[in-house]
């Protein structure tokens, strides 16, 4: 068994010092609890404001604010997943993810592919890569980002690559309460895995947090559950509960793939039934 | 607004007549209250009991079961979901559901995509066709059967093709609370659409069921919730709230079916995956 610690906190717009001394604090916190990684969420080293994160974010500073959190990493010797805005070759802007191991080494990274709202969609570009998987902690482990785990395709893809252990940064609202007290616990149930879901508290740029960040296990039991407040979570957590609850009902190799891939529906067609206009 | 029933009962296997009388009596009762369509368990009818019903169940008797039962949705003028087994014209025995009108015409068909458990797979065979939509009583209306619903894709593929109502007769065994609980609200709340979740009560050929039938909003919120004991449940339920739930965030529009598609992985890879014995 691993303990996992998870930062729900409140982040300072582009003041990139006090959040990563915010990290660090949690970092320490965290080791000294005897955590082997520490979630934190959504684009918290510079804060949930995309439209001032990209007007204002040198992005030349991105290589330094990530070896800042390397060094969080390595100096508390706790392994660490963090959120930052990146720039692809093409000048792409993708909201990002990233594990480093307990020596500040990269283990994963992962770029967002559903963008919430008009603001994100302004600021940032979606990506369209899978979530990857690597073996970490005894888990295999993936990430995916705040919005895209609301889509079980995204979880799903996961999952179909062995994911046992998903670790996902966020940002959500107030009034969203739902997305962790039923859809998290479905995506961990669903998809048989344990699911850690690391939000921010507070208000940042005009937005109210709702907190609420969870830990949920494969059988969609909650293990954690933050409430409004700044919290640092804990749950021990192994893979071994993944494993027994996909022998106990094979939900993956039960999927058929090939039979919803016949199922697609594309196109105008698509887009006309989901509106409700079309003429079944 | 529309007045939906849902029956949670025991059924008596094989004992066809006592069946159909139960669901003639919920039906009357349903009308009264003004409800206008009466969801029923999986295999109602003949019971809940795969092998014993493939073995013992003469399949030419099953045309007179379903005049039996559009009688009944004719004589109370109510529609009726009802779940039966039937052979298709090369042989293959099937887990089906149909919705007639209140004058007992058939408006739709169902069958079970995804079987559960060895029994099942020994009795039946399972089916590959999406499901389909019909325009009824206000909304888009669609069917799947018990396990189908515990998986996303199955309810994806009823809400691509614009499905606002989704009905499933269900027999779920004690011990599976986070189903009803947990998965049927994510499915309402992800696809946006109103979930009636249908299931047996009581021992059936040693079978103990859960009850715990729900009936689930475009929000997530569980409009009615049995508990283990025979009921009729009832829920005001309305088409507006599936639109104004996809208004508010789009799921639906926001997929990436084509980058789905693109993450798809099949084959010994998918299975070597989710079996964990990958070499990623």
């Amino acid at each position: 068994m691993v303990l996992l610690a998870l930062m729900q906190a409140n982040s300072a717009v582009l003041d990139v010092e006090a959040n990563c001394a915010a990290v660090d604090d949690a970092a320490r916190r965290a080791a000294v609890a005897g955590a082997a990684v520490l979630l934190t969420p959504e684009l918290f080293p510079v804060g949930y404001a995309p439209l001032r994160v990209r007007a204002e974010l040198d992005p030349d500073r991105l290589p330094a604010i990530r070896r800042t959190l390397a060094g969080i990493a390595r100096r508390n010797s706790i392994a660490l997943v963090y959120s930052l805005p990146a720039v692809t070759g093409e000048g792409l802007w993708q909201i990002t993810s990233t594990l480093v191991d307990r020596e500040g080494s990269e283990l994963l990274n992962y770029a967002k592919v559903h963008l919430f709202g008009v603001e994100e969609r302004e600021a940032f570009n979606a990506a369209a890569e899978p979530p990857a998987v690597v073996d970490f902690l005894g888990f295999r482990t993936s990430m995916v980002i705040c919005y895209d785990v609301e889509f079980p395709e995204s979880v799903r893809a996961a999952a179909a690559r062995g994911a046992e252990l998903l670790l996902v940064p966020t940002a959500l609202s107030q009034g969203f309460e739902s997305v962790p007290q039923i859809l998290l616990r479905a995506r961990a149930l669903e998809s048989q895995l344990t699911v850690a879901y690391a939000n921010h508290s507070g208000v940042e740029e005009g937005c109210v947090f709702l907190g609420g960040s969870v830990i949920a296990g494969p059988d969609g039991a909650l293990l954690a559950a933050a409430g409004t407040a700044p919290a640092l979570l804990f749950a021990e957590v192994g893979a071994a509960a993944a494993r027994d609850a996909r022998e106990a009902v094979p939900y993956l190799r039960e999927r058929r793939p090939e039979v919803y891939r016949a199922w697609e529906v594309d196109g105008p067609e698509a887009a006309a039934a989901a509106e409700g206009s079309s003429t079944y």
